[in-house]
């Protein structure tokens, strides 16, 4: 058995550190974010992810972790300690913190795949929920552009459901991307709400393209609208003005990607 | 100009009724909700939806509701109130409110349609959405099946934007609503993670359907998947376990909706 460090109190350097990491500021100083509940540890462990540290808070869950590396740091915490160091009211007894990817704004050298390319978008419950609708529908990869939430604040984690360990997340200035698709002979589509676009169902699916979805109240900005290869639409028979960014990300990958 | 009630204390009587509409008692007790914002009160003026009163912070604001029927209460109220009032941190200020729909338990005689029905879904932002996207493909009406989250619940109310107004949402019993589909020959369609159900785009695109949609953590429960037509499933190429429901009835619903 690996040792263990008892921590009860919230003036505890570590417990500082940790609750630190719900800001962006903190996540940057110690290069890690914080995993929540056994859904999001167990996706990180199944996908072969190292784990920094690991804290519970009923010493029976040690067993149920038997086969974590000598590598992580191993921690009990009070209740009181997982409260002060959780984004939700009723934490679960387990959290655990995993390094950020350093290496994610730089571009591949190859961008063969199917690419979602996130516009300035804000609402984290948002992001993480198209990051996880990216992976189910087999993306390659999501691009969070420049202005858009961090990947790492809680509420996107939360969302996404342990999907960024399973498909490539990446960060950067979305021209330069565009760029790079055209000089790789790859299409890319923008999305706008304007029935003179192509409608989203007909346009080929393809093994490789890039998937603009834009800011949940102003749309894809226009520099990047007028550099896509196409602009799509979803046609809507109902009064609805448009439709939440996540719904209409997911009808438009799972479109794009069918066989 | 009509009468104009000013309200500065959150004593005031109206303002207890009004900040007891958060809740589903309040809701019952006054047969109305509230409406916040200018975009939901103008959505609801547009669909000529008779408002019970209107609350407004700015007195110059009248000049904008110059239309209003001379059967709408006004009231000026602070900003205090406003707050007291509201659901979000930071209110417009604006705010109405409109008599609920005491119709909406009957299953109307004729089924023809396409219908969402929604069975026993919890979370109050994953059913707005559904009701705004299926506004937006131009569905017939989402029925609420019994231990859902309340249709009027705040959080319902600002994620629909105002499709409340737009299509039928009705409530009841999905068993009910299943049994008479059937006997109105019209097919329905249950949801399950199941890669033995049929592929949701190997059906035909009908102008008349009813699709189930279940629980965010359970899915459909096993009795609606048993009286079903026939159930679907979404293949899916990537690791993710599951779509965000929200995000699968978009998918469904603009896939079957196609003409």
């Amino acid at each position: 058995m690996q040792n263990v460090e008892r921590i009860t109190s919230n003036q505890n350097s570590h417990v500082k550190r940790w609750s630190k990491l719900q800001t962006k500021k903190g996540r940057k100083e110690s290069g890690t974010y914080l995993l929540e509940g056994w859904h999001l540890v167990s996706e990180a462990l199944k996908a072969g992810i190292d784990l920094v540290e690991i804290m519970v808070v009923d010493p029976n869950d040690w067993n149920q972790l038997k086969s974590l590396p000598t590598t992580t740091m191993r921690y009990e915490i009070t209740e009181e300690v997982a409260k002060h160091i959780s984004s939700t009211k009723t934490p679960q007894g387990v959290f655990a913190t995993v390094l950020v990817n350093n290496e994610s704004n730089k571009i591949p050298n190859n961008l063969h795949g199917q690419w979602l390319l996130l516009d300035q978008l804000q609402d984290p419950g948002n992001v993480g929920t198209i990051v996880r609708t990216a992976d189910a529908a087999g993306l390659t990869g999501v691009v969070l552009g420049d202005g858009s939430v961090d990947l790492y604040n809680p509420k996107v984690v939360r969302s996404m459901q342990g999907s960024q360990f399973h498909i490539n997340l990446l960060s950067g200035n979305l021209l330069e991307w565009l760029t790079e698709f055209e000089y790789q002979d790859i299409p890319t589509y923008g999305t706008e709400l304007n029935p003179q676009a192509v409608a989203y169902d007909q346009v080929p699916t393809g093994e490789s393209f890039g998937l603009i979805m834009g800011n949940e109240g102003n749309g894809t900005s226009s520099e990047i609208l007028a550099a896509t290869t196409k602009n799509l639409y979803i046609p809507m028979n109902g009064k609805a003005e448009s439709l939440n960014v996540a719904v209409a990300a997911g009808i438009l990958m799972f479109q794009l990607t069918k066989k």
